[in-house]
């Protein structure tokens, strides 16, 4: 197992920026009175695909050689990691074949093919998914790129960390959304070592748990097929990312589907910003234990904004 | 009538600069593809309360000396206005009352509230507004803030343009909405002095046409109580707006209903934002004429983003 290190994130950087955004802070006043706390939050649903799994899949496409990129890559996701790896894949000129369940919003389907990436869908389960991946792979060659136990896709989701610290001169904690832990690996590749004394909190659904019992417990827990409305946190950590995790993460704070969705809601009305569930986790998180963030500086990473507009948690 | 100059933009920008945000510029592949221009979106959705208005009425706010501070400011608005005027007059802490058409959105008037402003209700018509409005300001003595027809208000509308230009390196065409015309006429008078080559078009809701007949005709035309989805623009031109108007803008298309509508969600889909129905009216208007900006550089004013997320319009 490779870890990735400070300086493969820097590398990353720099191979990357000619194909992403530096993606903005939003604030808002009325947030930060809401909870007590200095918010800094880091739009990477304004990322063209919407999503900062540009970075990772962005860094994995073109670190490839040019005899390995002539097979494309080929990847399993629930949604955001496929249609960023398309995208990237569509940037260099190479086929991308990606893995994603039936269920998957369309909203998510509809961006991975519009990027020229080629969907076969599995069952809603890790375990499927594994077993129909194998398949494609071995029949089209293509590069695997993980969507988060990869150390090229972590040192590339670390290049967001250091934007946010660039850009909000320091912060005390940063609050990031935990699924299979490739943003929240990346935020500790990257504050683990510029900056150690800040806390990095990760948040989960209550009903995807498995990364806050794996805290807890002292070893990787997953589940086969949670349901959430955070539909992009529903696959466990793998060694990679519980390397990070295990080692860099200062606590894991969990949220119910109607915090989730409440966070959702006020994110978009206060925020104006167009926020999948997944990212409205920290925010939910923060409302729930404001004592905890009251009076610091925090980041929060608003990890992406691709959502099926005909079907709004808040109306169904 | 005085006709507010380009240093009065200048001096506006300096007074109200530690009261507004320096909005951020989205750009989207996609939408540049698809309407074949190069498009600038400047957020001022993203100002604290969620609209451009907040330039104008800060500049007018801070503008007071502190005599006529004591009683306040006043204004009748069909919402914007209403909210930045009230979000500027609580940040010198002084008073705020303001006339608002019942029929305004609920979340307009939960923002006035939120900013310490006081509403009174008029009927949706220009005539009630104005007897309503003559009687509060009598009663409460506050210094009249128009939402547009004012030389404060249009001085600092303009500042926006300004930014514009600096972060976007120059552009062929700006488009802005217009309804009474406050932005337009900002536009005109920071473009007319730094980049008269610059084109400057306003984009009006066919339901709500005044300004494009006024601009027709050569004379102001106003409707009373006009019916748009784009309810930020249901007010007619007025004096100082129609010079402006009539002497720099070069053109006014108009767009529909549902294409309004249409263009609203492909603004949310794809810029992920949370934009007005008034906002969404310059992109139906350059979706509509493609030719017309193809291999432009175009500057698009996002003018708000106070949505009732409990009413999105493709849902009714």
């Amino acid at each position: 197992m490779y870890i990735p290190t400070f300086q493969d994130m820097l590398d990353a950087h720099e191979r990357i920026k000619p194909h992403i955004r530096r993606t903005p802070i939003r604030t808002s006043a009325y947030l930060n009175e809401l909870t007590g706390a200095q918010l800094f939050f880091k739009c990477e649903n304004f990322q063209e695909p919407g999503a900062f799994k540009v970075r990772g899949a962005s860094n994995a496409v073109f670190g490839l050689d040019d005899d390995q990129a002539k097979n494309g890559v080929a990847t399993h996701s629930s949604g955001n990691h496929a249609s960023c790896l398309s995208y990237a894949a569509s940037l260099r000129g190479i086929p991308c074949n990606v893995v994603m369940p039936r269920t998957a919003p369309q909203a998510k389907k509809d961006t991975v093919r519009r990027y020229g990436g080629k969907i076969t869908e599995c069952e809603p389960s890790t375990s499927s998914r594994e077993e129909t991946f194998a398949k494609i792979q071995s029949e089209t060659g293509g590069d695997f790129v993980h969507p988060y136990n990869d150390p090229r896709v972590i040192a590339g989701q670390g290049t967001c960390a250091r934007e946010l610290m660039e850009q909000t001169d320091g912060l005390d904690i940063v609050v990031a959304p935990i699924g299979g832990g490739g943003m929240v690996s990346g935020t500790c590749l990257t504050l683990s070592n510029q900056a150690p004394e800040t806390q990095i909190i990760a948040a989960e659904p209550e009903q995807a748990d498995d990364a806050y019992r794996s805290f807890k417990a002292g070893h990787i827990i997953a589940d086969d097929a949670p349901k959430t409305i955070a539909d992009g946190l529903l696959v466990p950590l793998k060694d990679l990312t519980w390397h990070f995790v295990s080692n860099h993460v200062t606590d894991i704070l969990t949220a119910s589907e109607e915090e989730i969705i409440d966070a959702m809601k006020l994110g978009w009305k206060h925020l104006r910003i167009v926020m999948e569930a997944s990212s409205s986790v920290p925010l939910a998180t923060i409302l729930k234990n404001k004592d905890r963030f009251a009076g610091k500086r925090v980041g929060i990473i608003i990890t992406g904004g691709n959502v099926d507009l005909d079907l709004l948690p808040w109306l169904q």
